[in-house]
Protein backbone atom coordinates (compact mmCIF):
# COMPACT_ATOMS: atom_id res chain seq x y z
CA UNK A 1 0.00 0.00 0.00
CA UNK A 2 1.42 3.64 -1.11
CA UNK A 3 2.00 5.64 2.24
CA UNK A 4 0.85 9.47 2.26
CA UNK A 5 2.91 12.51 3.34
CA UNK A 6 1.52 15.17 5.59
CA UNK A 7 3.34 18.97 6.30
CA UNK A 8 2.21 20.54 9.22
CA UNK A 9 3.41 24.17 8.06
CA UNK A 10 3.29 26.11 11.45
CA UNK A 11 4.74 29.79 11.92
CA UNK A 12 7.93 29.06 14.05
CA UNK A 13 8.16 24.93 12.94
CA UNK A 14 7.59 22.42 9.97
CA UNK A 15 6.22 18.78 11.36
CA UNK A 16 6.64 16.48 8.40
CA UNK A 17 5.57 12.61 8.53
CA UNK A 18 4.98 9.97 6.09
CA UNK A 19 2.26 7.35 7.36
CA UNK A 20 -1.22 6.45 7.16
CA UNK A 21 -2.68 7.53 10.53
CA UNK A 22 -1.57 7.87 14.42
CA UNK A 23 -0.76 4.19 14.46
CA UNK A 24 1.06 4.02 11.30
CA UNK A 25 3.87 6.77 10.76
CA UNK A 26 7.25 4.81 9.25
CA UNK A 27 8.82 8.51 9.87
CA UNK A 28 8.93 12.30 11.09
CA UNK A 29 11.21 15.07 10.83
CA UNK A 30 10.65 18.55 12.49
CA UNK A 31 12.40 21.94 11.91
CA UNK A 32 12.61 25.14 12.25
CA UNK A 33 10.98 27.51 10.00
CA UNK A 34 12.86 29.61 8.52
CA UNK A 35 13.02 31.04 4.84
CA UNK A 36 10.57 30.25 2.23
CA UNK A 37 12.85 28.57 0.40
CA UNK A 38 15.33 27.16 2.58
CA UNK A 39 12.10 25.46 4.88
CA UNK A 40 10.69 23.59 1.51
CA UNK A 41 13.72 22.55 0.38
CA UNK A 42 13.85 20.62 3.45
CA UNK A 43 10.44 19.02 2.62
CA UNK A 44 11.05 18.44 -0.35
CA UNK A 45 14.14 16.40 0.80
CA UNK A 46 12.77 14.74 3.64
CA UNK A 47 9.93 13.37 1.23
CA UNK A 48 12.05 12.57 -1.47
CA UNK A 49 13.87 9.84 0.69
CA UNK A 50 10.36 8.12 1.18
CA UNK A 51 9.05 8.37 -1.97
CA UNK A 52 7.02 7.08 -3.96
CA UNK A 53 3.95 8.16 -2.05
CA UNK A 54 0.05 8.11 -2.86
CA UNK A 55 -0.45 12.23 -1.94
CA UNK A 56 0.64 15.06 0.35
CA UNK A 57 -1.26 16.92 2.75
CA UNK A 58 -0.37 20.05 3.35
CA UNK A 59 -1.86 21.86 6.83
CA UNK A 60 -0.56 25.52 7.14
CA UNK A 61 -0.62 27.99 9.37
CA UNK A 62 -3.02 31.12 7.62
CA UNK A 63 -4.44 33.19 6.25
CA UNK A 64 -3.92 30.91 3.36
CA UNK A 65 -5.55 30.45 0.00
CA UNK A 66 -7.80 27.82 -0.76
CA UNK A 67 -10.23 28.78 -3.50
CA UNK A 68 -9.93 26.13 -5.93
CA UNK A 69 -9.88 28.83 -8.74
CA UNK A 70 -7.93 31.59 -7.77
CA UNK A 71 -4.81 32.01 -9.40
CA UNK A 72 -3.13 31.94 -5.44
CA UNK A 73 -4.64 29.17 -4.76
CA UNK A 74 -2.34 27.20 -2.06
CA UNK A 75 -0.40 30.29 -0.93
CA UNK A 76 -0.03 31.95 2.42
CA UNK A 77 -1.67 35.32 2.00
CA UNK A 78 -1.26 38.33 4.59
CA UNK A 79 0.68 36.64 7.25
CA UNK A 80 2.41 39.02 9.44
CA UNK A 81 5.15 36.22 9.38
CA UNK A 82 8.07 38.36 7.64
CA UNK A 83 8.93 36.82 4.30
CA UNK A 84 6.04 34.60 4.13
CA UNK A 85 3.66 36.53 2.64
CA UNK A 86 2.06 35.66 -0.91
CA UNK A 87 4.40 32.79 -0.37
CA UNK A 88 2.93 29.42 -2.61
CA UNK A 89 2.91 26.05 -1.05
CA UNK A 90 1.49 23.91 -3.03
CA UNK A 91 3.19 24.51 -6.28
CA UNK A 92 6.46 24.29 -5.56
CA UNK A 93 5.99 20.81 -3.75
CA UNK A 94 3.75 19.33 -6.73
CA UNK A 95 6.39 20.01 -8.64
CA UNK A 96 9.38 18.69 -6.87
CA UNK A 97 7.42 16.02 -5.75
CA UNK A 98 5.32 14.79 -8.69
CA UNK A 99 2.21 14.15 -6.69
CA UNK A 100 -1.06 15.15 -6.00
CA UNK A 101 -1.44 18.45 -2.99
CA UNK A 102 -4.32 18.92 -0.99
CA UNK A 103 -4.00 21.93 1.64
CA UNK A 104 -5.98 23.69 4.41
CA UNK A 105 -5.44 25.22 7.22
CA UNK A 106 -3.99 24.12 9.87
CA UNK A 107 -7.30 23.96 12.22
CA UNK A 108 -8.88 22.62 9.69
CA UNK A 109 -6.77 19.91 9.03
CA UNK A 110 -6.39 19.05 13.12
CA UNK A 111 -10.21 19.38 13.39
CA UNK A 112 -10.03 16.29 10.40
CA UNK A 113 -7.80 14.51 12.70
CA UNK A 114 -10.13 14.59 15.52
CA UNK A 115 -12.62 13.55 13.59
CA UNK A 116 -10.96 10.55 12.00
CA UNK A 117 -8.77 9.24 14.69
CA UNK A 118 -9.13 11.29 17.70
CA UNK A 119 -11.89 13.23 20.23
CA UNK A 120 -14.95 13.58 17.26
CA UNK A 121 -15.15 10.52 15.72
CA UNK A 122 -18.68 9.77 16.60
CA UNK A 123 -20.05 13.48 15.02
CA UNK A 124 -20.41 14.65 11.80
CA UNK A 125 -20.37 19.08 12.80
CA UNK A 126 -17.71 20.08 15.05
CA UNK A 127 -15.34 22.60 15.97
CA UNK A 128 -11.61 22.56 16.69
CA UNK A 129 -10.32 25.64 18.45
CA UNK A 130 -6.91 26.16 19.44
CA UNK A 131 -5.74 28.60 22.29
CA UNK A 132 -1.95 29.59 21.91
CA UNK A 133 -0.17 31.87 20.32
CA UNK A 134 -3.35 33.19 18.35
CA UNK A 135 -6.61 32.07 18.92
CA UNK A 136 -8.00 30.06 15.55
CA UNK A 137 -10.97 27.27 14.33
CA UNK A 138 -11.56 24.35 11.96
CA UNK A 139 -14.98 23.92 11.46
CA UNK A 140 -16.21 20.80 9.92
CA UNK A 141 -20.18 20.68 8.74
CA UNK A 142 -21.07 17.04 7.39
CA UNK A 143 -17.52 16.06 8.28
CA UNK A 144 -15.73 18.71 5.91
CA UNK A 145 -14.28 21.66 6.72
CA UNK A 146 -16.00 24.96 5.70
CA UNK A 147 -14.58 27.53 3.72
CA UNK A 148 -17.02 29.67 2.01
CA UNK A 149 -15.41 33.17 0.95
CA UNK A 150 -11.77 32.78 2.50
CA UNK A 151 -12.13 30.56 5.57
CA UNK A 152 -12.73 30.90 9.49
CA UNK A 153 -11.24 33.45 11.01
CA UNK A 154 -12.30 33.02 14.80
CA UNK A 155 -9.64 34.52 16.45
CA UNK A 156 -11.24 37.73 16.00
CA UNK A 157 -14.90 37.85 16.76
CA UNK A 158 -15.44 40.62 19.11
CA UNK A 159 -16.81 39.38 22.42
CA UNK A 160 -18.03 41.73 25.78
CA UNK A 161 -15.00 43.26 27.05
CA UNK A 162 -15.59 45.17 30.42
CA UNK A 163 -13.21 47.54 30.34
CA UNK A 164 -13.96 48.51 34.17
CA UNK A 165 -13.38 44.91 35.44
CA UNK A 166 -10.72 44.25 32.90
CA UNK A 167 -8.84 47.40 31.35
CA UNK A 168 -6.26 45.58 29.67
CA UNK A 169 -6.85 47.08 26.05
CA UNK A 170 -5.99 43.78 24.07
CA UNK A 171 -3.12 42.57 22.24
CA UNK A 172 -4.19 42.12 18.42
CA UNK A 173 -2.38 44.75 16.34
CA UNK A 174 -5.53 44.94 13.99
CA UNK A 175 -8.61 44.95 16.09
CA UNK A 176 -7.43 45.33 19.53
CA UNK A 177 -9.81 43.37 21.97
CA UNK A 178 -11.20 40.94 19.75
CA UNK A 179 -11.64 37.30 21.63
CA UNK A 180 -7.51 36.59 20.41
CA UNK A 181 -6.57 40.42 21.31
CA UNK A 182 -8.46 39.54 24.96
CA UNK A 183 -7.71 35.51 25.73
CA UNK A 184 -4.52 34.19 23.37
CA UNK A 185 -1.04 33.29 24.97
CA UNK A 186 0.21 36.66 24.38
CA UNK A 187 -2.97 38.48 25.55
CA UNK A 188 -2.52 36.64 29.04
CA UNK A 189 1.72 37.60 29.36
CA UNK A 190 0.82 40.96 28.36
CA UNK A 191 -2.04 41.57 30.35
CA UNK A 192 -0.28 39.88 33.38
CA UNK A 193 3.42 41.08 32.82
CA UNK A 194 4.98 37.41 32.97
CA UNK A 195 5.23 34.32 30.96
CA UNK A 196 1.55 32.02 31.45
CA UNK A 197 3.72 29.32 32.45
CA UNK A 198 4.91 30.99 35.15
CA UNK A 199 0.77 31.92 36.73
CA UNK A 200 0.14 29.87 39.25
CA UNK A 201 -3.31 27.74 39.22
CA UNK A 202 -4.83 30.17 41.50
CA UNK A 203 -3.60 33.07 40.02
CA UNK A 204 -6.76 35.36 39.00
CA UNK A 205 -6.06 35.58 35.69
CA UNK A 206 -6.93 31.79 35.00
CA UNK A 207 -11.00 33.06 35.91
CA UNK A 208 -10.94 35.49 33.65
CA UNK A 209 -9.09 33.74 30.80
CA UNK A 210 -12.20 30.92 31.15
CA UNK A 211 -14.96 33.90 31.13
CA UNK A 212 -13.80 34.99 28.13
CA UNK A 213 -13.01 31.57 26.28
CA UNK A 214 -16.19 30.82 27.34
CA UNK A 215 -17.83 33.96 25.78
CA UNK A 216 -16.01 33.07 22.11
CA UNK A 217 -17.22 29.64 22.89
CA UNK A 218 -21.08 30.49 23.41
CA UNK A 219 -20.70 32.67 20.16
CA UNK A 220 -19.49 29.56 17.71
CA UNK A 221 -22.34 26.91 19.52
CA UNK A 222 -24.96 29.25 19.01
CA UNK A 223 -23.37 30.08 15.35
CA UNK A 224 -22.37 26.85 13.64
CA UNK A 225 -24.49 24.32 16.51
CA UNK A 226 -21.66 22.08 16.99
CA UNK A 227 -22.23 18.49 18.26
CA UNK A 228 -18.74 19.00 19.88
CA UNK A 229 -15.88 21.56 20.67
CA UNK A 230 -12.81 20.50 20.57
CA UNK A 231 -10.29 22.82 22.16
CA UNK A 232 -6.39 22.72 22.04
CA UNK A 233 -3.49 24.04 21.94
CA UNK A 234 -1.11 26.15 24.38
CA UNK A 235 -2.91 27.65 26.73
CA UNK A 236 -5.35 24.41 26.86
CA UNK A 237 -2.20 22.68 28.69
CA UNK A 238 -4.03 24.17 31.62
CA UNK A 239 -6.46 21.88 32.21
CA UNK A 240 -7.94 22.96 35.22
CA UNK A 241 -9.65 25.35 32.45
CA UNK A 242 -11.78 23.22 31.39
CA UNK A 243 -14.18 22.82 33.78
CA UNK A 244 -14.21 26.68 34.45
CA UNK A 245 -14.81 27.02 30.74
CA UNK A 246 -17.98 24.32 30.99
CA UNK A 247 -19.59 25.68 33.67
CA UNK A 248 -19.27 29.12 32.50
CA UNK A 249 -20.58 28.00 28.73
CA UNK A 250 -23.60 26.43 30.89
CA UNK A 251 -24.07 29.82 32.65
CA UNK A 252 -24.03 32.17 29.98
CA UNK A 253 -26.86 30.19 28.07
CA UNK A 254 -28.95 30.23 30.60
CA UNK A 255 -31.02 27.13 29.85
CA UNK A 256 -32.01 28.29 26.23
CA UNK A 257 -30.53 25.70 23.95
CA UNK A 258 -32.65 22.30 25.33
CA UNK A 259 -30.03 19.54 24.80
CA UNK A 260 -28.27 17.11 27.67
CA UNK A 261 -25.04 17.60 25.97
CA UNK A 262 -25.32 21.68 26.77
CA UNK A 263 -26.12 20.68 30.87
CA UNK A 264 -25.38 17.31 32.29
CA UNK A 265 -23.52 16.18 29.40
CA UNK A 266 -21.19 19.57 28.86
CA UNK A 267 -17.96 17.34 30.13
CA UNK A 268 -18.29 15.18 26.82
CA UNK A 269 -19.14 17.99 24.84
CA UNK A 270 -15.99 20.38 25.52
CA UNK A 271 -12.72 17.89 25.18
CA UNK A 272 -9.49 18.03 24.54
CA UNK A 273 -7.67 17.22 21.53
CA UNK A 274 -7.03 13.44 21.97
CA UNK A 275 -4.35 13.83 19.23
CA UNK A 276 -2.54 16.33 21.25
CA UNK A 277 -0.61 18.72 19.46
CA UNK A 278 0.29 15.37 16.85
CA UNK A 279 -3.49 16.82 15.62
CA UNK A 280 -1.67 19.32 12.93
CA UNK A 281 0.40 16.95 11.10
CA UNK A 282 -1.71 13.87 11.17
CA UNK A 283 -4.85 15.86 9.92
CA UNK A 284 -2.57 16.89 6.82
CA UNK A 285 -2.26 12.96 6.22
CA UNK A 286 -5.86 12.94 6.38
CA UNK A 287 -5.91 15.38 3.96
CA UNK A 288 -3.59 13.80 1.58
CA UNK A 289 -6.24 10.58 1.66
CA UNK A 290 -8.88 12.57 0.32
CA UNK A 291 -10.88 13.54 3.62
CA UNK B 1 -46.31 17.85 -12.57
CA UNK B 2 -47.26 17.25 -9.85
CA UNK B 3 -47.40 20.23 -7.63
CA UNK B 4 -45.76 20.48 -4.30
CA UNK B 5 -46.54 22.54 -1.07
CA UNK B 6 -44.82 24.82 1.52
CA UNK B 7 -46.07 26.24 5.13
CA UNK B 8 -44.48 28.94 6.26
CA UNK B 9 -44.99 28.28 10.22
CA UNK B 10 -44.52 31.49 11.94
CA UNK B 11 -45.65 32.43 15.36
CA UNK B 12 -48.26 35.41 14.33
CA UNK B 13 -49.47 33.65 11.09
CA UNK B 14 -49.16 31.32 8.86
CA UNK B 15 -48.57 31.06 5.16
CA UNK B 16 -49.24 27.82 2.53
CA UNK B 17 -48.94 27.89 -0.82
CA UNK B 18 -49.14 24.98 -3.62
CA UNK B 19 -46.80 25.52 -6.41
CA UNK B 20 -43.28 24.93 -8.01
CA UNK B 21 -41.60 28.45 -7.31
CA UNK B 22 -41.86 31.98 -7.35
CA UNK B 23 -43.20 32.94 -10.90
CA UNK B 24 -45.48 29.24 -10.18
CA UNK B 25 -47.65 29.92 -7.15
CA UNK B 26 -50.89 28.27 -7.81
CA UNK B 27 -52.61 28.72 -4.65
CA UNK B 28 -52.05 30.82 -1.54
CA UNK B 29 -53.52 31.24 1.84
CA UNK B 30 -52.31 33.04 4.98
CA UNK B 31 -54.47 32.93 8.43
CA UNK B 32 -53.53 33.93 12.01
CA UNK B 33 -52.03 31.71 14.57
CA UNK B 34 -54.61 30.45 17.23
CA UNK B 35 -53.96 26.96 18.60
CA UNK B 36 -52.14 24.73 17.55
CA UNK B 37 -55.15 22.18 16.42
CA UNK B 38 -57.19 24.61 14.77
CA UNK B 39 -54.21 26.25 13.20
CA UNK B 40 -52.92 22.95 11.50
CA UNK B 41 -56.49 21.86 10.67
CA UNK B 42 -56.49 25.04 8.70
CA UNK B 43 -52.96 23.84 7.22
CA UNK B 44 -54.76 20.18 6.14
CA UNK B 45 -58.33 21.90 4.97
CA UNK B 46 -56.28 24.21 2.14
CA UNK B 47 -53.59 21.43 0.83
CA UNK B 48 -56.46 18.79 0.60
CA UNK B 49 -58.04 20.90 -1.80
CA UNK B 50 -54.83 21.39 -3.88
CA UNK B 51 -54.45 17.47 -3.61
CA UNK B 52 -52.68 15.72 -4.93
CA UNK B 53 -48.90 16.95 -3.64
CA UNK B 54 -45.66 15.35 -4.39
CA UNK B 55 -44.32 16.61 -0.89
CA UNK B 56 -45.10 19.25 1.83
CA UNK B 57 -41.98 21.29 3.16
CA UNK B 58 -42.29 23.00 6.45
CA UNK B 59 -40.55 26.30 7.41
CA UNK B 60 -41.06 26.26 11.08
CA UNK B 61 -40.33 28.88 13.81
CA UNK B 62 -38.30 27.63 16.23
CA UNK B 63 -36.32 26.25 18.38
CA UNK B 64 -37.23 22.66 16.38
CA UNK B 65 -36.25 19.44 16.62
CA UNK B 66 -34.53 18.75 13.11
CA UNK B 67 -32.47 15.33 14.44
CA UNK B 68 -33.77 12.75 12.11
CA UNK B 69 -33.31 10.03 14.79
CA UNK B 70 -34.65 12.39 18.04
CA UNK B 71 -38.34 10.70 18.81
CA UNK B 72 -39.33 14.45 19.30
CA UNK B 73 -38.13 14.96 15.10
CA UNK B 74 -40.72 17.98 13.51
CA UNK B 75 -41.77 18.99 16.77
CA UNK B 76 -41.15 22.80 18.13
CA UNK B 77 -39.29 22.31 21.46
CA UNK B 78 -39.41 25.26 23.88
CA UNK B 79 -41.04 28.49 22.05
CA UNK B 80 -42.14 30.66 24.28
CA UNK B 81 -45.41 30.84 22.79
CA UNK B 82 -48.55 29.87 24.75
CA UNK B 83 -49.57 26.41 23.52
CA UNK B 84 -47.03 25.57 20.92
CA UNK B 85 -44.05 23.80 23.40
CA UNK B 86 -43.73 20.07 22.09
CA UNK B 87 -46.01 20.53 19.31
CA UNK B 88 -45.46 18.02 16.54
CA UNK B 89 -45.58 19.29 13.23
CA UNK B 90 -44.63 17.18 10.48
CA UNK B 91 -46.71 13.76 12.05
CA UNK B 92 -50.11 15.14 11.93
CA UNK B 93 -49.24 16.75 8.24
CA UNK B 94 -47.91 13.28 7.26
CA UNK B 95 -50.53 11.55 8.20
CA UNK B 96 -53.54 13.58 7.03
CA UNK B 97 -51.93 14.38 3.82
CA UNK B 98 -50.31 11.12 3.21
CA UNK B 99 -46.95 13.27 1.63
CA UNK B 100 -43.55 13.10 2.86
CA UNK B 101 -43.29 16.24 4.68
CA UNK B 102 -40.03 17.54 5.23
CA UNK B 103 -38.82 20.59 7.22
CA UNK B 104 -36.62 23.03 8.73
CA UNK B 105 -36.55 26.37 10.10
CA UNK B 106 -37.96 29.48 8.58
CA UNK B 107 -34.19 31.11 8.32
CA UNK B 108 -32.90 28.23 6.83
CA UNK B 109 -35.95 27.53 4.58
CA UNK B 110 -35.37 31.80 3.75
CA UNK B 111 -31.81 31.17 2.99
CA UNK B 112 -32.50 28.11 0.46
CA UNK B 113 -35.18 30.55 -1.08
CA UNK B 114 -32.65 33.30 -2.06
CA UNK B 115 -29.82 30.25 -2.59
CA UNK B 116 -32.20 28.77 -5.25
CA UNK B 117 -34.34 31.90 -6.63
CA UNK B 118 -32.85 34.94 -5.20
CA UNK B 119 -30.26 37.11 -3.97
CA UNK B 120 -27.86 34.39 -3.32
CA UNK B 121 -27.63 31.83 -6.84
CA UNK B 122 -24.35 32.17 -7.33
CA UNK B 123 -22.88 31.33 -4.12
CA UNK B 124 -23.00 28.33 -2.49
CA UNK B 125 -21.78 28.94 1.30
CA UNK B 126 -24.37 32.06 2.67
CA UNK B 127 -26.12 33.31 6.12
CA UNK B 128 -29.42 34.49 5.84
CA UNK B 129 -29.80 36.90 9.19
CA UNK B 130 -33.41 38.19 9.67
CA UNK B 131 -33.75 41.21 12.36
CA UNK B 132 -37.28 41.65 13.31
CA UNK B 133 -38.93 40.42 16.61
CA UNK B 134 -36.55 38.45 16.93
CA UNK B 135 -32.75 37.82 15.68
CA UNK B 136 -32.32 34.46 13.91
CA UNK B 137 -30.16 33.16 11.32
CA UNK B 138 -29.88 30.24 8.55
CA UNK B 139 -27.04 29.26 7.39
CA UNK B 140 -26.30 27.25 3.86
CA UNK B 141 -22.89 25.55 3.51
CA UNK B 142 -22.14 23.92 0.26
CA UNK B 143 -26.16 24.47 -0.49
CA UNK B 144 -27.09 22.54 2.64
CA UNK B 145 -29.06 24.30 5.85
CA UNK B 146 -26.27 23.50 8.90
CA UNK B 147 -28.13 21.62 11.81
CA UNK B 148 -25.60 20.21 13.93
CA UNK B 149 -26.06 19.92 17.72
CA UNK B 150 -29.63 21.50 17.05
CA UNK B 151 -29.77 24.46 14.27
CA UNK B 152 -28.00 28.28 14.56
CA UNK B 153 -29.37 30.50 17.19
CA UNK B 154 -27.44 33.48 15.94
CA UNK B 155 -29.74 36.00 18.10
CA UNK B 156 -28.19 34.98 21.27
CA UNK B 157 -24.37 35.62 20.64
CA UNK B 158 -23.25 38.07 23.20
CA UNK B 159 -21.14 41.26 21.40
CA UNK B 160 -19.58 43.92 22.69
CA UNK B 161 -22.01 46.74 24.67
CA UNK B 162 -20.65 49.36 26.05
CA UNK B 163 -22.94 50.35 28.53
CA UNK B 164 -21.77 53.89 29.28
CA UNK B 165 -22.76 54.91 25.53
CA UNK B 166 -25.62 53.10 25.76
CA UNK B 167 -27.16 52.10 29.15
CA UNK B 168 -30.38 50.02 27.88
CA UNK B 169 -29.97 46.47 29.38
CA UNK B 170 -31.18 44.74 26.64
CA UNK B 171 -34.25 43.13 26.25
CA UNK B 172 -33.87 39.28 25.71
CA UNK B 173 -35.49 37.32 28.60
CA UNK B 174 -33.19 34.77 28.51
CA UNK B 175 -29.32 36.76 28.06
CA UNK B 176 -30.28 40.62 28.79
CA UNK B 177 -27.80 42.40 26.37
CA UNK B 178 -27.42 39.60 23.93
CA UNK B 179 -27.55 40.34 20.06
CA UNK B 180 -31.18 39.96 20.02
CA UNK B 181 -31.47 42.16 23.23
CA UNK B 182 -29.89 45.04 21.84
CA UNK B 183 -30.91 45.00 18.15
CA UNK B 184 -34.26 43.13 17.42
CA UNK B 185 -37.27 45.20 17.19
CA UNK B 186 -38.78 44.90 20.50
CA UNK B 187 -35.26 46.38 21.61
CA UNK B 188 -35.64 49.24 20.23
CA UNK B 189 -38.63 49.90 20.88
CA UNK B 190 -38.17 49.47 24.85
CA UNK B 191 -34.59 51.37 24.12
CA UNK B 192 -36.09 54.48 22.59
CA UNK B 193 -39.41 53.95 24.12
CA UNK B 194 -41.77 54.23 20.64
CA UNK B 195 -42.23 51.68 18.28
CA UNK B 196 -39.48 51.58 15.29
CA UNK B 197 -41.70 52.42 12.73
CA UNK B 198 -42.11 56.12 14.16
CA UNK B 199 -38.28 56.71 14.54
CA UNK B 200 -37.05 59.14 12.10
CA UNK B 201 -34.25 58.45 9.56
CA UNK B 202 -32.32 60.87 11.06
CA UNK B 203 -32.80 59.72 14.94
CA UNK B 204 -29.62 58.40 16.70
CA UNK B 205 -30.97 55.27 17.17
CA UNK B 206 -30.25 53.78 13.34
CA UNK B 207 -26.57 55.33 13.68
CA UNK B 208 -26.54 52.60 17.02
CA UNK B 209 -28.42 50.05 15.61
CA UNK B 210 -26.06 49.75 12.53
CA UNK B 211 -23.60 49.18 15.23
CA UNK B 212 -24.95 46.02 16.90
CA UNK B 213 -25.70 44.53 13.76
CA UNK B 214 -22.46 45.10 12.53
CA UNK B 215 -20.84 44.00 15.64
CA UNK B 216 -23.25 40.30 14.84
CA UNK B 217 -22.70 40.07 11.22
CA UNK B 218 -18.50 40.13 11.85
CA UNK B 219 -18.89 37.61 13.94
CA UNK B 220 -20.88 35.42 11.79
CA UNK B 221 -18.31 36.34 9.08
CA UNK B 222 -15.28 35.48 10.64
CA UNK B 223 -17.01 31.82 11.90
CA UNK B 224 -18.60 30.75 8.72
CA UNK B 225 -17.03 32.98 6.21
CA UNK B 226 -20.22 33.28 4.10
CA UNK B 227 -20.05 34.07 0.74
CA UNK B 228 -23.06 36.14 0.86
CA UNK B 229 -24.87 37.72 3.36
CA UNK B 230 -28.92 38.26 3.09
CA UNK B 231 -30.41 40.70 5.37
CA UNK B 232 -33.95 41.22 5.90
CA UNK B 233 -36.87 41.53 8.07
CA UNK B 234 -38.97 43.89 9.52
CA UNK B 235 -36.20 46.27 10.89
CA UNK B 236 -34.14 45.77 7.78
CA UNK B 237 -37.03 47.89 5.72
CA UNK B 238 -35.49 50.73 7.00
CA UNK B 239 -32.94 50.62 4.00
CA UNK B 240 -30.59 53.45 5.20
CA UNK B 241 -29.73 50.89 7.75
CA UNK B 242 -27.48 48.80 4.97
CA UNK B 243 -24.53 51.60 3.56
CA UNK B 244 -24.12 51.89 7.54
CA UNK B 245 -24.10 48.62 8.82
CA UNK B 246 -21.13 48.02 5.63
CA UNK B 247 -19.54 50.70 6.11
CA UNK B 248 -19.15 49.40 10.06
CA UNK B 249 -18.24 45.91 8.76
CA UNK B 250 -15.26 46.79 7.23
CA UNK B 251 -14.21 49.30 9.87
CA UNK B 252 -14.40 46.54 12.34
CA UNK B 253 -12.67 44.24 10.14
CA UNK B 254 -9.47 46.73 9.93
CA UNK B 255 -8.46 45.21 6.42
CA UNK B 256 -7.86 41.77 8.08
CA UNK B 257 -9.21 39.45 5.90
CA UNK B 258 -8.25 39.71 2.33
CA UNK B 259 -11.11 39.49 -0.48
CA UNK B 260 -12.59 42.56 -2.64
CA UNK B 261 -16.10 41.65 -1.24
CA UNK B 262 -15.35 43.07 1.99
CA UNK B 263 -13.69 46.12 0.67
CA UNK B 264 -14.74 47.70 -2.77
CA UNK B 265 -17.33 44.88 -3.39
CA UNK B 266 -19.23 45.19 -0.08
CA UNK B 267 -22.39 46.18 -1.70
CA UNK B 268 -23.15 42.99 -3.56
CA UNK B 269 -21.86 41.24 -0.22
CA UNK B 270 -24.01 42.33 2.05
CA UNK B 271 -27.30 42.57 0.52
CA UNK B 272 -31.24 42.29 1.03
CA UNK B 273 -33.32 39.64 0.18
CA UNK B 274 -34.39 39.22 -3.57
CA UNK B 275 -38.13 37.69 -2.10
CA UNK B 276 -38.82 39.87 0.39
CA UNK B 277 -40.78 38.40 3.18
CA UNK B 278 -42.15 35.35 0.78
CA UNK B 279 -38.46 33.72 1.51
CA UNK B 280 -39.88 31.58 3.96
CA UNK B 281 -43.15 29.98 1.77
CA UNK B 282 -40.90 30.02 -1.31
CA UNK B 283 -38.22 28.04 1.01
CA UNK B 284 -41.01 25.82 2.01
CA UNK B 285 -41.94 25.17 -1.51
CA UNK B 286 -37.87 24.11 -1.69
CA UNK B 287 -37.65 21.68 1.47
CA UNK B 288 -40.77 20.26 -0.28
CA UNK B 289 -38.68 19.95 -3.56
CA UNK B 290 -35.43 18.01 -1.11
CA UNK B 291 -33.70 21.41 -1.66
Amino acid sequence: MTLLGGVEAGGTKFVCAVGRGPDDVRAEARFATTTPAETLARVVAFFREHAPLAALGVASFGPVDLHPRSPAFGSITTTPKPGWQHVDLVGPLRRALGVPVRVDTDVSAAALAEHRWGAARDVTTLVYVTIGTGIGGGILVNGRPVHGLLHPELGHVRVPHDRAADPFPGACPHHGDCWEGLASGPALAVRWRQTPERLPDTHPAWELEARYLALGLVNVLLTVSPERIVLGGGVMTRTQLFPLIRAEIVRLLGGYLQSPALKEGIDDYLVPPALGDRAGVLGALALADGA
